[in-house]
């Protein structure tokens, strides 16, 4: 099967990242239309990609013979209308949030995309693919909480930029959490209120900062979320729900964990090297696919362990087989590298 | 630039495992060729991936003028020939430990590639690309812990296979320690002692687990392995190293655990949403890939929220503006989703 | 200075638990009366401590020119009264709380303490004294979280008794976060809202568990408190304090937890034996103590290690120095301890 | 019963300690005499203790009939003949370690006692009451781990004192992980290995640590301890015991941490209130306690919350129940504080 070949929307900090993922982390698609509307920048990020042109019209980039598929990262308030155009060519399109920027232009795209049958267009509310919050959303199906009730949330950054205001904290931040919600839950907020405690003294002139969110679902949950965007200290986002047979929370730097009766607290310990190191396998190869592609200029094709590693691996372990017999130390007897120039 | 085309060898757990990491998660490479000594089983696995052939002789595998490198996952014994076809062909090589099974043929490999002049063969010790000992390894670089002075470490398995005897404690587990020691201390091991407490009830007759491994580096650091394979708990690799400057732990389910004067315990926290989350948008962006290269097929182009979720965000935040406003809890209005069929 | 002797009023859970407390861990006082609306409750009590009769009215008990000061754990209704007994005598009185089942009487009770212008009511708010607590006070008085913002508590039950009611989670268990929101920001709560989210299914009938309570404090701090008195899990307390210079947390089973900038999280290590120790310090001794005071009868006077431990230390430490010298295994000699009748 | 009376022999860091902790914290004891080879030492202490005098020769004070047990904390080399003593007059005593500083009169002492056929010496082997070492063995002591078979100890001080040469290393902190080893497992250690890395370059001139120490105990059971004394950081007592069912740690600053199949690990949550705030209510009435004996001279028998705390928390507590009849925002009345003078 050959590769999707993808046309990148707008390659500010979010589609630049995308640009630089699929082109050296997502096997089975390649980036071969990049636009944004400072032309210039789309001009030189394609230079670097082999295969790759810049478009100038974002309409004429989904329209493009080239593309099978598009990445929206374009400011929201043009969404509308790439949305559309990627619904009439019938492209699939991944769209970083928002969908659009107000609700009634949303409810119109989901509209025409029921309208055509098929779904083309998906959302980027990446947490539902963050591994801590697959494992509690897994949690919650396999009824391990029983039935959820209560759900607390920290939303907290250490800076925004100079623009940020008061109702970004709900519609750029708080919207994660709304999606969290939902997702978790499966089923839709039916109110809310937003608290706004005595600003922080180190937010900016004029941004309430921080916000307490409260939601209540349809069918009663309650889930309320901090959002404090200043704080200076990190990136902090952690979720508690608790169930009436017990509470879990992700996001405190120790993996998923659970409360449970009687009386308990935990985890779980990775059931095998599989679990522990599949990340670091796929690092490995792809660095090492990397450093074979590159060989040919550097006249080195690895970027890890070489055989000087494995040859004193493997002088180690015969002293160690040796001391396993004796029960005493065994000196590893090895030749020294630099009579091996080159090793 | 074109996908590197790989030739896999061996395709058992770890091979297979390699075939379908280079299928689905890794860019700008393919696997062009598997083999195996079980020849149905590499047939059968080639029958599954698009432009891929099987090739009943490794070393016919590796001369393939369709073969741009090779993946080695083919058992210890055969390594030693096969590398030298690698380097006879000037391949690069990716080669799963052991590097051979003995001392003097591995120091035959390092001798053969050095009179090549370029680096072709990379062995996979993949802890070094685990992002725990990554951090590890910059924080001692950093001299974040002053002089490295002592290193214990524990390496427990639930299970074994039952051919798994006491000398392969050594050769199959023991050996990563060997490389994570020298690739963190940057120098080589001395003296190996092995100690051999009472076995464990729970092991096999005859199996001499748990064992103790003790090492000595060329500057007189001292390291410490637990090995116990029969734990009957789960996989748990945990390493910890004390320098004069404080003391780090990886592998307790919590990141890079750090101590240091004066008396603070602790760890970093997340920069930024990149850092938190690129795992997620990797994992996002590679099954939206495979859902849009499915679509044909499925008629749905989207593996994640979709435009209604998009819809829903949309409504929740207008209402949570206005209460922001207010200050008052604000309902949500949204269209019922079953007014719009196929949404 | 002679014992203080205390009268303890009421002897049911709280209160007997306040009479073993003073009996066997506080220094510089003993119960010399007790009293219960039960009476051979008390007397069966008083029997079993030397020096200690029971005093049927509550009244007379606190009149006795046998006690010094007075321990209040009878039923909230009884406080008024006998609050202002203490008073009329001058003695000191220990009130768990309530101080009084309602706002007029309680404020009564504050003015004519304050007419007599010496301080003898302490209320039984004992979370002050818990070393999280104090911990986190100390933080914030410290000013290490800067202005602190915002908190959020999580008050869990496992179970509570089946004459638990609605309003009693305010009372019996929301006023332990309003004395702890007081005593850690040092200023009132000016407002409250509680939320009623759908009741566990695991609530007995009519009871509205959970609750979710908001504070406003005085200067605009927001708190909110998770009450949850029928998890089935365990007793779960948590505070978070939110400052614009970091946060921290108490009750997750780990001390103090802190997050500060540049993107920091940890604890303090205890800095020398003492302070990791004192508790088990403390115990030996009690234990001692106890062991001493029974010797007469046991003929043991230890609650510990006895001498033979103090043998057999030395010659593992003997054996130890030599090893030190030799750098080998040395083995410890030791008589066998059944050569020695009674060691 | 009346109370026990103590000598505390030597005043030094140690004793002094004990003399503070049985005046203000033991119950049912408290300290008639005091001694020290320093004189004005002792007879300073005796004099800020009521009741309690200084005598010059330890070996009077033994026998000074005002004197029903002893605490001896003079240095080690004077313990054999103080130890004689307490044999000869039939007193307990309370011996910190070492018990004698060899292995012949350990072994003489342990007789004595024996042929006086009651246990008069207890050894400050402190950790056994420990609350975590505690807990860790009762864990072993009902089959937790299953059987015993690996201990690793970690021993780190921040700094020892000038004179602290490498053998004390071995005599004076090795020697507590020779008692909990031998409590743990309740069996003998046979045979010591001390190993001895380079030398940390922050240690002091001649003083070999860190060193790493090797047990094996009578039924081949494997122990090693890390003991590094000049870390800088802090006080690091970590105790780790694996077994064919399981292992578990303690000192990791998050009380007993376990692991078990099938892959869980955690820890117990307090499972009420009394075991979670048990040490706050001893401590809130040791306050009060000594706040009512001081009130006498400052006019306030109090040491925590006052009756203005209960009034207010009355005050919020009937906010609480109108807003949960209401659902609404409730405002909270109260008097202003200043104008109850005194309040």
């Amino acid at each position: 099967m050959s590769d999707l070949r993808i046309a990148v929307l707008g390659v500010g900090m979010m589609g630049a990242d995308h640009v630089a993922r699929i082109g050296s982390r997502i096997a089975g698609a390649r980036v071969t239309v990049v636009n944004d509307y400072v032309t210039e920048k789309a001009e030189q990020l394609a230079a670097t990609i082999p295969g790759c042109r810049a478009i100038a019209d974002p309409l004429d980039a989904i329209a493009d013979p080239d593309v099978d598929a598009v990445v929206l990262a374009t400011p929201g308030p043009t969404h509308e209308k790439q949305l559309l155009a990627c619904l009439e060519y019938g492209k699939p399109v991944m769209c970083e949030k928002p969908l659009t920027t107000d609700v009634a232009t949303s409810l119109e795209i989901v509209k025409r995309e029921a309208e055509l049958g098929k779904r083309l267009i998906q959302v980027g509310f990446m947490r539902r693919f963050d591994l801590e919050y697959a494992a509690l959303k897994a949690l919650l199906d396999d009824g391990g909480l029983g039935t959820p009730l209560v759900m607390h949330c920290t939303h907290r950054n250490a800076a925004v930029p100079p623009y940020f205001d008061s109702s970004m904290i709900v519609k750029d931040s708080l919207v994660h959490e709304v999606d969290v919600t939902r997702f978790l839950f499966d089923e839709e907020i039916s109110s809310v209120q937003l608290i706004t405690p005595s600003a922080s003294p180190g937010a900016p002139e004029g941004l309430q900062d921080p916000q307490i969110a409260i939601f209540r679902t349809a069918t009663g949950k309650h889930v309320d979320v901090e959002l404090f965007v200043t704080t200076g200290v990190a990136y902090e986002v952690r979720t508690e729900v608790i169930g009436d047979n017990g509470s879990a929370m992700i996001g405190l730097d120790v993996g998923l964990l659970r409360k449970s009766a009687p009386g308990r607290w935990g985890g779980e310990i990775t059931p095998s090297f599989k679990e522990r190191f599949w990340l670091a396998y796929d690092i490995e190869i792809q660095r090492w696919v990397n450093a074979v592609r590159a060989g040919e200029q550097t006249g080195d094709y690895t970027d890890g362990p070489v055989a000087w590693d494995g040859y004193a691996a493997a002088a180690v372990c015969a002293a160690g087989v040796a001391s396993l017999e004796s029960g005493l130390p065994v000196e590893v007897e090895m030749v020294a590298r630099d009579t091996i120039p080159g090793a």
